[in-house]
């Protein structure tokens, strides 16, 4: 059954939680009396259609149902999670907990994305107190996965686990806080840093763009894959993080930091920070800035998923568990209906596979069929563990025909024709579609090689006759369109 | 003339400044008393081979010649820059000005990297002061672009033109600050977040590695591509960043950092942040480490190189320095022997180009071969401008035979012939080599678009002209060896 979640305060972090649980399948409800809610969300919907699907490598399943309501307790009617995002005024917080003590199912979770309350200050006094965590997100909340999870003892075990199921379910990471503390943890360092970059400002150190250049092409870079500790344990070298301490530990009582002092917001230092971020990245709308930032987050995030590293191995092991719902065999063995070509690929063109001719470019038309190419390697025994042991296919030859242009946000597949298979050597034959529109096809003739000798050599009988299966059913297939064409053949 | 830099002090820090200097061509002097000094810096040079040539999309020029000197004098003979790296003891850097005034030419720039000290106060009392900057890098320094340059008024306009201009030449950004400060700028950041994340630890919060995680899957990830402000500008939305001064600035007053005070590093403190770091990072040793950070730099730089955007920009505005060097002609009328086929790409394979097999990937190949496709698109007319004003070649097929493997780090050369070119049609034969060997070709039909219809149109005329030459020119050249090929075909 779908799934169903109400949103509670819409705004840029309640629909990015909309767009999360929506683009997840999720059915989605949302309150909020702000006339503007619904133009509101719609944009952060678009923004996330336009990024998210794309992120990881496997189609998302299909998108859930968005419902506005006038009314609280019709929004929250039979949902599996209630996430609060409204203003961050505690009185209204808690009238908003007591009219869902009266309607939310038992069952249900009530996450709040607080920044600075405690879920003990959010469950005083509240008869639903055992149902309310904080699961404090990050902007953009479609694509960052960092979410903050803290509970009380009021709250059962049961409920902090199907929290955490519930939101790696929709990609995301649950860092579950071991005691509360105000603001959590993530933007006590956030405020620290915006503090001292006032500071900064306000003597006339550094400007606006400075201090973003200071951060984005250092410290900004590092953090984004291995975070503070493992970069510093790195930094003090085989000699380990005792060695790092006593060498950088004496830093802290030099007087480097004016973060004693809070500097007052008086209208010129307001002037000065918003005229310099004019200066800085005025000449881009807030759209724009959005979407480059968005941009490149898929990018960094994607090729940190390359490497099987922090955000993209979240994203990788997330992929594995939409690899049944997207309809990709484990096995040949597991192929419904073996006579026809296999479904080998079924994702979206992800935003970073576009080029100055606004269309997917071509080298990643022959990603995709890699990708193929690999998925049927595993599907007959050709995984990780074989090739660790040493065996593996090498693509000999490729013809690839680009049949028709696709775009970001296209939701693709490809299925797979085994033309011959039999010894060291492998012909596939792959059509990439979306919906029934073909795009491309691309014929490859690989070799089985001895990853030792790096020469080709036969497979294991485990993958040769897996091989065999395919292409003996694939044997009565009709030559497809295309097949053993050589570039400038008449069409 | 090979300029010469000189390294004074070598370590992590002083061995990246070398490799920095030495993979952009220039000869490196190292001065290091240290008896482990050569293996410190090569092992450096080591990972910085590995990952700086391919970070970019041109070729690097020849390394330059590294040299050890036991006296300073003989180390600094002729240089163009001294890079001082030696700890952080005032009357140590002292010493080593007052020994480079007798011995450094007086047109050559001391960079100091401290991280500490201000300018001021390392010129104060030397009669060189007028060549002493701090030039603040950060680890790694063969990767990371950031030179935090700071001056005095003893430093003349000419110094500091002088010292942006070489910090640009081998590829980094000096950002130039307007104050001096205790710690420049970024480490003003660094060390409120360590501080603040020593207090998380000591309180029992939480550990290196839940803090790492709550900075690599959120604000790590925002902060490599656009900062504090610019991100902050976004978060705003299009009532910009007076509207989130106003919302966020008061949280300034709230209770949510523990800065006003330094955490004692007593031995419980010290052991807790070494086991927690043991148990989040000791399955990999620091070697390890480094390059998978590494690897993941490389990625998300490259990432965002895609969006030419951050540090991306920066390495592509370097290229566009190394593209003369690289011997790629800008236009066809340039190229100086245009009977032979024409060269469109040199580079080095990136990190991020390898797969499972330990090889450059498939795709990667027709990567490549699509950029020199490109580059050949620009010299006979087909550029930016050109496709911004609606016409542009799209490739209709494309025939690749894999020759060989290469690896990263490999620098490897297409060079392009005209099979037939006139009218839509562009059919060019590309062929990749390493040095002689030959690793892949690739065959591709392009037809002349109108990107306003999506059709097939005839290019400007400048284009087919431009084309045609080209194609007179290669129409004495033997049929390449596999142009023509269908899969499968006898070899």
């Amino acid at each position: 059954m779908t799934k169903r979640a109400a949103i509670i305060g819409g705004g840029v972090i309640g629909g990015g939680w909309a767009a999360r649980f929506l683009l997840n399948g999720w059915d989605v409800r949302v309150f909020d009396p702000d006339p503007e809610a619904e133009r509101k969300i719609s944009e952060v919907l678009e923004n996330a259609r336009r990024s998210l699907p794309g992120l990881g490598n496997m189609a998302l399943p299909a998108e859930g149902a968005l419902s506005f309501h006038a009314e609280l307790a019709d929004a929250v009617e039979g949902v599996d999670w209630v996430q609060e995002s409204v203003p961050e005024r505690l009185e209204l917080k808690h009238k908003v907990y007591a009219q869902l003590a009266e309607s939310v199912p038992a069952g249900a979770v009530i996450g709040s994305s607080t920044s600075g309350y405690k879920p003990s200050e959010l469950q005083a006094g509240m008869s639903n107190a055992s149902q309310i965590v904080v699961t404090h997100p990050f902007n953009p909340v479609y694509l960052l996965p960092l979410i903050e999870l803290v509970s009380t003892e009021a709250n059962g075990t049961d409920v902090i686990e199907r929290a955490k199921e519930i939101i790696s379910g929709i990609g995301m990471h649950p860092l579950h806080l071991k005691k509360e503390i105000d603001a959590h943890i993530a933007d006590r360092f956030l405020e620290a840093v915006w503090r001292e970059a006032l500071w900064l400002i306000k003597d006339g150190i550094a400007t606006t763009e400075e201090i973003d250049d200071a951060i984005r092409y250092g410290f900004g870079i590092r953090w984004a894959q291995m975070g503070l500790f493992e970069t510093y344990r790195v930094a003090g070298g085989e000699a380990g993080m005792r060695h790092f301490i006593a060498q950088f530990g004496p830093c802290l009582s030099w007087p480097w930091t004016k973060l004693m002092d809070v500097p007052e917001l008086t209208d010129e230092l307001v002037d000065a920070i918003a005229d310099q971020s004019d200066a800085q990245s005025g000449m881009h709308t807030i759209r724009e800035l959005e979407r480059i930032r968005d941009d490149n987050l898929v990018g960094m995030m994607r090729a940190l998923g390359a490497n099987n590293w922090g955000a993209g191995k979240l994203q990788n092991d997330h992929d594995k568990t939409l690899r049944e719902g997207a309809g990709i065999a484990a096995h040949v063995d597991d192929v419904a209906d073996l006579s026809q070509p296999v479904l080998t690929l079924h994702r979206v063109v992800p935003l970073d596979w576009l080029d100055y001719n606004g269309h997917m470019t071509e080298s990643r038309y022959l990603q995709a069929f890699a990708d193929s190419t690999d998925r049927f390697m595993e599907m007959i025994g050709c995984d990780a563990e074989y090739i660790a042991n040493g065996g593996s296919y090498f693509t000999a030859e490729t013809h690839i025909r680009h049949i028709d242009e696709v775009h970001a946000g296209a939701k693709i597949t490809v299925h797979t024709q085994v033309v011959m298979g039999a010894g060291k050597k492998m012909h596939l034959f792959h059509e990439m579609r979306e919906g029934e529109r073909l795009l491309a096809s691309a014929e490859h003739m690989l070799l089985h090689v001895d990853l030792a000798t790096r020469r080709a050599a036969p497979p294991s009988a485990e993958v040769e006759a897996a091989l065999v299966k395919v292409a003996s059913a694939h044997a009565g297939l009709s030559k497809p369109e295309g097949l053993g064409r050589a570039i400038g053949d008449p069409r």
